[in-house]
Formats: C-alpha cells, sequence, structure tokens
C-alpha cells in the first residue's frame, strides 16, 4: 500500500461543521498512512468559478501524483456525472461541475472516468453527501495505487463542463479584463494573465484611476494603490500594506483596463 | 511505538490563537508519528449540546481504535471530572460534562476511567488549559498504546454527566420536534432522526408553512425549500442552492412538526 | 531522508485562499515525509505584534528541531532580509521584521543565517509571496537535515531586527501594564508575567473597576471578571462563561494595573 501520497480537498464546507473531518476519517478508513493537505474549504457556498480559481492556481504546487479532491458540489444527487480525471500532475476527483476546468486548460487531461463502480464507495451512499460517501473513498484508493480504469467507465474528456468565464480582451487601446478574484487581503486579481506586462511599462485604468505597474508591494509608499504581477500569475490591483477591496470600493466582476 | 494511528480534536478555541497548535505539539513531543484530525474547533463557546451533536456525527467515520479529544470545558479547573472512555470503535478524552453522551447513546461505554495518573499528563499541569496539559498528553499515550487502566482509576460508564436535550415526540397528529444544529450552509438539522420517515411519504410544517420531503436538494427548483434526511440521517430543511436559516427565518431550538 | 520532523506555520493568510495548502505543497514536493503542523493563519493582516505572540507561545511545546515558518511579511519583495535562526528548541524561518523577537527573548538564538543561497529556493522566486518560494522550500529543507550554515550567509544574531513594545513597569503603587493580545473567547491578555503575582494576593485595576486574582475561571460565578494567570503564563483577565472583551469593553493596548 503506497504511503504518503497526498490527496488535497477544497470545497465550500466551511470549518464549522464535521464534514471535512468525516471525509478524512473515510480516507483514514481506508488507508491511514495518507497525507490529506486542505487547500480552502471557505469556497463561498455553491461558487463554482472561485472554486475553479483556487484549484487552477494550487495544482501546479504539488507532488506528480497528488490527488485532487473538490467538492463544490450543487448539483449532488441529481444528474451530474461523478469523475476521476487524470492530468499530467496527478489525478482530480469530484462533480463534473466546471470546477476542474481551470486546471485542466492549463494541463490537459489524459484520460476521465465516471464514478460508476460502487466497489470503491462507501455502501449505501447518501444523496446529499457524496464527499463523503464517493469523492473521499475513491480518492483514498486512487492514492493507494488503484487504476484510474479501475474506478469506472471511461469518457471522453473533451465531454467534460467547461465552465463559461469571462475572458480578457486586448483591444487597440490596451487589454480589457475585469476583476475574477478577491483574496483575503483585499488584493484585486484580475483576469489578465501576466504575459501581456511581463518586462512592458505598464499601468491599470480602474474606476476612473490610473494605478501604475511596479514589481512589488513596497514599490510604493505605504496606502498608496499598486498594480503588480501576482504571485500566481495574474495582474493584481493591491495597497501597500492596506486592503484594494475596501480602499478602492471595487467588486468581482468589476471592469479594467491594462495599458501598456 | 504505533504508527499513524489517530487522534481527532473537537474544541470551541476557534482559529485565530495557537491554543489548537500547541496541543498538537504536545502530542508530537510524546509521539511524532501519530496522524491528528481536526474535527471542528468553530463550537460556539461553551456550547456542550452542538459540541455533543458533532462529535456524535462524526465518530462512526473513523477507524477503530481512533482516540477522539473533545475539549468544550467551561468547569476546567474546577471539581468536573477529567475522562478517558473506551467504545467499541474507539476512545473519547475529554471533560466529564455531557460532551460525549451524544457518541456514548449511540455506541456504549465499554470502560471509563477518572485522568488522576499524573503519569501521563503534562508536569504542572495549569487550571485554565487541561487541553494542553492533561487531554493532549493522554490521547497521544492512548494513541501510542498505553492501556486505558493505566490512565486513572476506573469508574462505572453509568455514572458519566448526560447532556438534557429536547427530544422528540411522536404524537396522534405527528412527530414534534425541534431544530438542533444549523451548519454552515444554513441547512436547519432537526432532532427527528430518519427512521420515522423512511420510505413514507411525508412533509414538515414549520412556521406556518408545508415543506415536502424528497430525496435531494435539485428535487425542488433552485431557491425552493425541502425536506429531506440529511447525510447524518435526521430530517432536515434546506433550500435547493440557498440557506434556510436566512430565508425562512428560522433559529435553533424553534419547534416543527414531521407528518406522515 | 528525515521522517516525521515538525514544520509550523504561523501567518496572516487566513483561511479563504490557497496560500497555505500552496505552501504545504511545496515542503511536500521537497519531503512528502515531513509532518506540518498549523499553528494559526487568522494573524490580523501585518499585525507584526500578534505574530511575535502567539509565536513566543507557542514554540516551547514542539519537539526539539521543529522548524518554525513564520509569515506576516509587509516588506516582501523589498529590502527587509530573509532569515533562518538556530534556537535551543529547533529553528524560525521567515523575514528578519521582528516576528521572531519574542521567541528569541526567551530563549536566545544559537545561530543565525541571511537565505541568498538560491539552491534551496523555487526557482525564479515571486518578489510577492516569499512563504511559497523562499521560506518553505527553506524550511522543507532544514527540517529533511540540511545544515543552517547551507542556506546562506551567517550573520551576528545580535543585530536582528526586535519590536518595540510596551512592557509593564512596576511602580510604588503595583505593576502598570496594558492588553497586549485578546483571544477567540474575548480573554484579555495583559502584558504583566505571572512572577509578579504568584504565591501572592492581588487584583487588577482597569477602567475603575478591580478585579480579584484566582485560580481558575470557575473561582468566581458565572458571569463575574476574574483575573487569572493565563495559560501562557501571563496576567488575564475573563469571564467566568462569558466575553471579556466585549462585556467590559476593553481593547487590544488599554492600561492597567496589578496590585498586590
Amino acid at each position: 500500500m503506497l504511503q504518503n501520497s497526498i490527496i488535497t480537498m477544497l470545497s465550500d464546507f466551511g470549518d464549522r461543521d464535521v464534514y471535512v473531518g468525516v471525509m478524512k476519517g473515510v480516507i483514514a478508513q481506508i488507508n491511514p498512512y495518507l497525507s490529506v493537505i486542505d487547500l480552502t474549504h471557505q469556497i463561498p457556498p455553491q461558487n463554482l468559478a472561485a472554486a475553479r480559481f483556487c484549484l487552477m492556481n494550487a495544482c501546479p504546487y504539488f507532488p506528480a501524483g497528488t490527488v485532487h479532491v473538490a467538492v463544490v458540489d450543487p448539483g449532488v444527487g441529481g444528474q451530474r456525472i461523478s469523475l476521476a480525471v487524470e492530468f499530467v500532475n496527478g489525478f482530480l476527483v469530484g462533480p463534473d461541475n466546471g470546477i476542474f476546468s481551470g486546471v485542466l486548460s492549463q494541463t490537459p487531461a489524459i484520460a476521465a472516468v465516471v464514478l460508476n463502480n460502487p466497489l470503491y464507495w462507501r455502501s449505501a451512499p447518501s444523496n446529499t453527501f457524496h464527499g463523503r460517501d464517493i469523492f473521499a473513498p475513491v480518492a483514498a484508493h486512487l492514492a493507494s495505487g488503484v487504476a484510474l480504469k479501475q474506478l469506472g467507465q471511461e469518457i471522453d474528456p473533451a465531454t467534460l463542463v467547461s465552465l463559461a468565464l469571462r475572458e480578457c480582451t486586448p483591444s487597440s487601446t490596451g487589454i480589457n479584463g475585469c476583476i475574477q478574484y478577491i483574496d483575503h487581503f483585499g488584493n484585486l486579481i484580475t483576469n489578465i494573465p501576466q504575459s501581456y506586462v511581463l518586462d512592458k511599462t505598464w499601468y491599470v485604468e480602474v474606476a476612473g484611476v490610473s494605478i501604475p505597474g511596479h514589481q512589488t508591494y513596497s514599490d510604493m509608499p505605504t496606502g498608496s494603490a499598486i498594480a503588480l504581477i501576482g504571485s500566481h500569475g495574474w495582474v493584481e490591483i493591491a495597497i501597500n500594506g492596506g486592503n484594494a477591496e475596501l480602499q478602492l470600493q471595487l467588486k468581482l466582476g468589476d471592469e479594467l483596463r491594462v495599458k501598456i
């Protein structure tokens, strides 16, 4: 049995209930030698776009073979398919609702299966908590060396659900984008990748204000707005020593433009 | 020394202080090969009913031999007894204040001891943090193979403190119950077990509204109220894609009735 | 390769983003057999005094050789130095901004290095997330047995940044102090160490009120204010079964006096 293989968990379960702990118990019942790492359980309830973004930014930093379980699952118990996907850096386990479409846009799927082999589930799964009854046990078996194709019927990865998200669009006057994520510090993360601004002089126009592009927070005085390339490779707006969301009064989806 | 035995932790310590981390440090000082899994540390301060409910719902999902440490402990440093209890699925360690009475109502105690052998404590325990000074080290020793009876004097499990909680009551017109727990999603979990409604047609009456019993969230349109059997086996009221606590304006303890 | 060595993590990253999970992934890429324990990630953004206090109170409870990574880092990407420090109980890794000055006031540094050997970083570190790109990999290498002096150039520990904090001052009428930390329960932790009150009869004067010194919470009736020696060895003000911050309307920095 493989030891110290890694399973990550991402969900909208929050931290006040025992849902996450119970999933870890189910994993330990199958293989107590696995390591479980929490990505976050504070995805806003049923917010697939935030889940997709977080998972996409985290997956590259894990060892090959890591199994990522993601449970933001408004359709649980209904018609949506349960999935396991193999990609170049490991495996993805969760509902087929687009939650994996960010990871798979960066590192395409190698193979995918529908989780229809109950041999790898808990017996008598509920209709409301597939995280515990299907995804956690399947992940534990995958991380313990069970082959993907044992878990269910193969499907064409091209048929997986993809989230329709706004993408940034270059125009003659700059790159038009929007705020796709706001982090704990109030940093405003746009949907404009770093490739547009690397090695250039650039600034962001948002809500009638121009914000200069720099290298790091402390390139501007404390309390000043700054644009920079954030740690996951997106153009980001921050306040040195402050909270850009509060101070600039901007919110998810607000539009902006990068100018070179 | 046993490796990868599991200790779970449940408390009202929250996540902003180092109390939980310190307990894990104390465990690692005794045996760094143990695995610690957090159930939750967001029990409302000193709320024994919520702690009892969460622990009761989590214990069945862990491997045999797991040691569950629970520290919601308003009487710390006073007259209440410190306990370790053996039950069929593992061990319970914490104060004798009723926190274990849910688990033990489902899977009775095999043996119990008062933790009065200081050999298994940290030296010079404080009066305010038995989690660190008594419960964590005792749990680490238990999970490492120390026998229950080494930890202190045996007592009759029938003498343990039990919480007096409202139970549901069947009547000629239905089953009267109340909301015993509200989860992160705003799902309203009643004190009515699934045995009353399994394989029946049923609905819930609450605050002048009738809510139909169904199989899963997506059996009702998005935004509609639904009654179902929740993942831990209790009748539950939810909103498909929404928050029942906010939308129905219900709260802990509110009364309701299941009708068949 | 060392197994089950321990790395702790403390930061102001909160729990809604994947920053902490990503640091754990980076550690696992280097050595999947290490154990990572979270101290807290809820330090208020950029609050070095709270970070210093929490770290100082947690370090004594971990096994010898533990590596403590602390990332509250408003100066990231600027001129501040990155550090690894050896002290009697293990190692400290993080920015040189005073975050370690509490630990080192209790257990002096044995040796310190500037982290200027990129062999132990992730390649191409960002300017905004040294936690992921420098501190996590350095900690993983240290915990795996790499010698401190491999990590960079030695510096004199006496030159490390120290936070200038208010200290308590004895006078003819008592010991003047202030509230230096408020925990999740609303307990008010002062900057007056237990050595002033041990084995004495004492009380606290604050905001015109006298609060008697006792042994534990339940020495006063439920709802009453009590002064005691908290679990980390500081004079503390609490409400038995309640929240002293809310009930006494006190806040961080408020002044008080202990009288013997």
